[in-house]
């Protein structure tokens, strides 16, 4: 089914806008925008069935177009203008769906969990994300202050992780709950122990505090420290040395 | 020496905008702009002098300040317009330093060399300089293709490492000649070393590719592939899987 839409008025296309732009909107509505070719084929190739798409005709992938089709998903065709509107990015790809907020439930018995505490940056968020799912982490869960994991910067940078792996967010009484059985870590500068002397073939629950500020003191007394040894007076960005320790800890479990 | 400036028309607020935004301006004069308390401190710290500074009263750091004026550097009092025009942030810190373009030499008989290949994301170029520092490496050197190291937000991702180690951009023959007695590696999706499995207590020289199409057929020809296994069709932003790769070398380098 096509339609068209030419009108900024359209109820479907200010709602569109508005999900992109307010993590509140997106609450609300309980619904999320994905954009371009590539995210929304990650969640198409995950089951995931948008509730309609928005297409421009010009710049449009047609092959994306014929298996959103497929789907029965109502398709909208909208003017450049539009696309330019409800777009998050300088070059749209010609492709916008809304889809259902995702409630993924928290898998049972984790051997590999990554809590992000009070991680602020889009970019940051999104290329952990991207970070967990190519190492093997099995759960994100998001404790509180987190920027919003459905923040378009965030879907664009996690390059379609959020549909290769669960992200939840807890609060850190349902976080102590979850990863009772697991041995916990915090990633600090102060940290005791080196990254690379933890025996990461148990299994564990690491937590990666805020770009500026590290981990809040709840989260620094969620397990041992754990630092990684650098030269004098230099820093890690947050994502680099989350996937520093990531991969040392899928390192560890694949020489097994 | 403190003087004021309260028009746009003035000629050196009218080059610091330039050298912002050009790295053509920044070729041409051989000059560059920091900008922000951390990073005039960084090449402060290293023993790099400004040749003149912008300071805006209401937010500039006056411990900075002092510290610059005992290097006898001139001073310019500029309004908040002047400095929100010459500044590359939302939120100007108060304090932009016009200096000359560094020309470090390569370092004789190196041990660890990273080559980066057609980097042309300024965030990503940035954070792989602060990891190389982080991580021991001893100069980075910069292949045809990368985006200007210069770059506002190369330095403000850099957060200092274009001051703690060298970064000198070379063509590929001159790299070929310096890298000549080093193990030689390039990162790459289909590499068939694993990142892991290499002796990285050797002396070596990496190369890092583009940020989407990965290294150039020259780049892929420089050494041996190496590869880090992940989940599948899950990838890797490039300065994470070069934090990944340089501190597994790090690690070795500990063990010894």
């Amino acid at each position: 089914m096509v339609e068209q839409i030419t009108s900024l008025q359209n109820q479907r296309v200010k709602l569109a806008a508005l999900l992109q732009s307010k993590a509140r909107t997106r609450r609300k509505e309980g619904k999320i925008v994905l954009e371009g070719t590539r995210l929304v084929g990650d969640a198409l190739t995950q089951g995931i069935v948008p509730e309609y798409v928005f297409y421009e005709p010009a710049s449009v992938d047609y092959d994306m177009l014929a298996t959103i089709q497929n789907t029965r998903t109502t398709l909208y065709e909208v003017t450049d203008e539009i696309m330019r509107h409800v777009s998050d990015t300088q070059n749209p790809q010609g492709i916008i769906g809304v889809f259902r907020l995702p409630k993924p439930a928290l898998p049972d018995m984790p051997q590999r969990v990554l809590v992000l505490d009070a991680i602020r940056e889009p970019g940051n968020m999104g290329t952990i994300l991207r970070t967990a799912g190519a190492s093997g982490v099995q759960v994100v869960i998001l404790a509180p202050k987190c920027v919003d994991p459905y923040n378009p910067k965030v879907l664009r940078s996690g390059m379609g992780a959020h549909f290769r792996l669960p992200v939840v967010e807890a609060t850190w009484n349902e976080i102590l709950g979850y990863c009772d059985a697991l041995q916990k870590y915090v990633a600090t500068g102060g940290g005791e122990t080196v990254y690379s002397d933890i025996d990461w073939t148990q299994d564990w629950a690491l937590v990666i505090g805020n770009e500026a500020h590290g981990s809040g003191d709840v989260g620094l007394r969620f397990g041992a420290g754990v630092s990684i040894p650098m030269a004098s007076a230099e820093s890690l960005n947050a994502a680099v040395a989350t996937g520093v320790i990531l991969f040392e800890a899928q390192r560890q479990r694949l020489a097994i």
